[in-house]
């Protein structure tokens, strides 16, 4: 690692944060005060292999590093969100459903050699809940559970003020496979029913072709974007509002899962706030009445009244905002060292 | 609260731990290195009313209040451990689903008062996890996950070492009213297919009923002691060991909900270590090998060779000597002010 630290006097320190999803990555150059400067988004295209994947944002982040100089800065560290089990101190993805060909690639080594300034790579929604904490919903909140919802269904714990990082093994937080439903869909990751086959981007996608094949979506809007193959949340999400009650219907479970999965953490955890974010989450009026039906219907030994489910302020950009405050965090302690 | 600090140099200092459950009651005079001098059990019988509960467990105290002096010692300090939601600050039984007539009765304010002793009441389950943390299972396990299977099913977390309160609203670690299977019988809470309605004495008890009904079970001793309204969660062990398979599919269903509240804890917490204990893990050798199987099944982003599922060590005694520890720590705290 080259030290990061030395500057010129007229240059403002700047960081890179990038948030890498199973359908994009989003890479912005943001300043010391959490202000997002400039945001790049490309598609992520696992199926190209790790090394292309790698190259991709590389070249993003150099583009990134020669904007710097118009806003008379240097980006001086880049902070990673990934999703799935993240070791962190290699800088590796170990097993990631949404990532597949990204597993033990040391992606952080990669970036750091190519870029020369310090690379640290985080689970994706541990990112989400360091910006939220830091800049939005949960700014103040002691306790809170964070749900991502995109391609997947991401997770994290802040727990006295810290995001939760149980045994040190890289899988905290996984709230997305929380099984809700036993007898439910397969899983990426090779359980049944877990949170994210009810609750994701991928679960709507897949609950229209479920649709298609059981014949109750014959026709219309949705049924022409499964056909030709443009299908995305955001599809599904137009249909709902147009009145499509295949594409309601996808939503209502979206909530009626999160409800079941958010009930259980409330009872277990004895906490009382739910933030929720990540891209799918602009869907929020689809699905926030039947998730709170649902916290309410299986609430148990909490009163459905004192708890808080609300959606993320910061939206797209706690990841972005948390990925620039991680890499900020670690130049900082590089320091201090 | 009287001070309870003044004693005779003669004297050693002793302290009683009840152990309050929806069938039994246990009342225990437990010495300052936790040893257990002496136990009393009565049945619960919490029909009868809280004032009349509260009445016998009195006397319980008093008598061995008594033998105190048997071994040189007197009872400075209560500690109490009792199901559902508590007010601890209050001494009060908020909600419990298996002690319906307690709720806002002042159990620990009206033991005072007869006693003349401090009283302080905890949630059993996290009573427990105090004592397996002290002297059981938990001694150098910096995180973990409590269960206790009695006529319901209880739970604690032990994060950093400590007894995990949430939000300290009183009912942190509520794992029995997980949602395990949404569709799964009606629980005493309010919802449905909670981990309690699987994998606790009671669920034994409801399922010998259900195969009753369903004319799956017409003969043999667990039919009998159905018949003769003696049935016990022991009664479907012995069945089950015996070679009865309708008991033996209890154990398995036990187990297998038992396995999936299990695999969602280990991926939402990040931890890897879980102890249970309450009467009926006694069962262990019936149900450990469908939890495990069902672990497996539902691992998710852990490998389930990384994780331990362990039995209580100290067995019914766990929640004993955690309710007097939890006595020994109101006085030293006491002290110190």
């Amino acid at each position: 690692m080259r030290e990061p630290g030395r500057r010129n006097a007229l240059e403002q320190e700047l960081f890179i944060g990038i948030d890498i999803g199973g359908t994009n990555m989003r890479i912005a150059l943001i300043d010391d005060s959490g202000r997002i400067l400039q945001v790049r988004k490309v598609p992520t295209e696992i199926g190209l292999g790790a090394p292309q994947v790698s190259r991709r944002l590389a070249a993003e982040c150099r583009t990134l590093m020669d904007a710097a100089a118009g806003f008379s800065g240097r980006a001086v560290a880049v902070g990673l969100g990934a999703a799935g089990r993240i070791d962190a101190a290699r800088g590796m993805v170990v097993f990631s459903p949404n990532l597949p060909s990204m597993k033990n690639y040391p992606l952080a080594d990669e970036l750091e050699k190519s870029l020369a300034i310090p690379v640290v790579l985080e689970n994706d929604a541990n990112v989400y809940g360091i910006g939220e904490s830091w800049a939005g919903s949960g700014e103040g909140i002691e306790n809170w559970i964070g749900l991502t919802l995109g391609t997947g269904v991401g997770g994290c714990l802040i727990l006295g003020n810290r995001i939760w990082q149980g045994d040190g093994a890289g899988f905290a937080g996984e709230i997305g496979h929380m099984v809700v439903h036993p007898e439910g869909p397969a899983c990426a990751c090779g359980s049944n029913g877990c949170l994210e086959t009810f609750s994701s981007g991928r679960a709507l996608k897949e609950g229209v072709a479920r649709a298609v094949a059981a014949g109750t979506l014959r026709e219309g809007p949705l049924y022409e974007s499964w056909k030709n193959g443009s299908l995305t949340p955001e599809t599904v999400y137009r249909a709902a509002v147009g009145g499509s009650e295949p594409a309601q219907a996808l939503f209502d479970r979206m909530g009626w899962a999160l409800g079941i999965a958010l009930a259980s953490l409330f009872n277990v955890l004895g906490i009382r706030h739910a933030i929720i974010g990540g891209g799918v989450s602009a869907a929020w009026d689809r699905f926030i009445e039947p998730l709170r039906e649902s916290l309410t219907r299986h609430s148990g030994m909490f009163d459905p009244k004192e708890v808080s489910v609300v959606r993320s302020t910061l939206g797209d950009d706690a990841a972005l905002l948390g990925a620039g405050e991680l890499a900020r965090r670690t130049v900082r302690k590089s320091r201090k060292q």
